[in-house]
């Protein structure tokens, strides 16, 4: 016995693939295209329909770009200093760390954190990429700005390795520490403990 | 300074039009749309695509039905009674109700509630498709299945008031009292002052 019409069940069980979007979330997104009127969900499906064809990535950071780009326009920015390279996991870790807007350096995506558990090794992780730029660009520092988790830590671990045979390429990482806004004593003791050990003179 | 792609800058906005996604939800979906291989944006758009067109309102009991048919497939079932209807607000609702498994009659959309601010009068709901329904299927008993807010119950008021002059119809309430799960110190007193005028005996 179908209550819902078809059409409204196939976009609702479409939107469920979304991470974090129950069945009711899901319900709730598709009643509302529902009731809206129908430019929203036709900018909604082009918007879609353009994300793939639209998108490719910079065989030089390995950053997302337009389809139509030859390479990271914050690379190819003058005002950026090639001579510092943000290491990340993910081309959206990009993102976040320019919302700061404190970085004037430029970025190389790895494409991943080792994890021998989902079968990543070093091998699959743009690191041969990051040699060759270390020497075309004369780079003088790598920051390892990779998540706080195990995989993060390993990653940056081997990385720091590989490269420790660079003499004149300055290694460094993202500060560990207490996050702002948050009391000290709800942070968990592994961060507390980083904090300790990372303590700053004033 | 754009760092984000074009076409997921704009997906991303498409997505956070959608009621409570945030801007930090909108880029989590993009991302995993951009991640996930094409079949999984390919099929939401799709959806989207033929959710206008796919359905329309029933207009016999203006629940929301596939475009290729005639009247709700509910209201045309022989095991439904047609002489029970409950009375929802919106088409939605009727899929709620119809998760309890527990209602064999047949519904009416009112088509929205009652709400002076919102400038929705009596005249704007369906409510002489009601009476025409009452007449034509020996209608004997009508349920108020209207949420539990103001203007829930003032327009369960107005259609008992509406209703007050045929004699053979019958005019119930969803019970108002405790919801299964909720712990009695934590009920609204208002919820609980109704669940004490509705106790029943056992």
């Amino acid at each position: 016995m179908a209550t819902l019409p078809k059409s409204l069940e196939e976009l609702i069980e479409a939107l469920g693939a979304l991470p974090g979007v129950g069945p009711r979330s899901a319900e709730r997104y598709a009643y509302f295209l529902l009731k809206a009127d129908k430019n929203k969900s036709n900018r909604l499906s082009k918007a879609l329909d353009g994300l793939h064809s639209g998108i490719k990535t910079c065989p030089k950071t390995f950053a997302l770009i337009d389809a139509s780009q030859d390479v990271s326009p914050l690379y190819d920015d003058p005002n950026r200093d090639k001579t510092t390279v943000a290491l990340v996991a993910d081309p959206f870790d990009i993102i976040a760390l320019e919302k700061t807007t404190l970085y004037r350096g430029t970025y190389h995506v790895l494409g991943g954190l080792i994890s021998p558990i989902d079968g990543v090794g070093p091998e699959q992780l743009h690191i041969n990429e990051l040699k060759k730029r270390i020497d075309d660009d004369n780079v003088t520092e790598i920051i390892l700005a990779t998540n706080a988790s195990v995989e993060g830590e390993t990653t940056a671990l081997y990385i720091q390795q590989e490269l420790d045979t660079l003499d004149n390429v300055k290694i460094t990482r993202l500060a560990r520490g207490l996050p702002i806004g948050v009391d000290l004593e709800y942070a968990d003791q592994i961060t507390l403990g980083r904090a300790l050990e990372g303590r700053q003179s004033l």
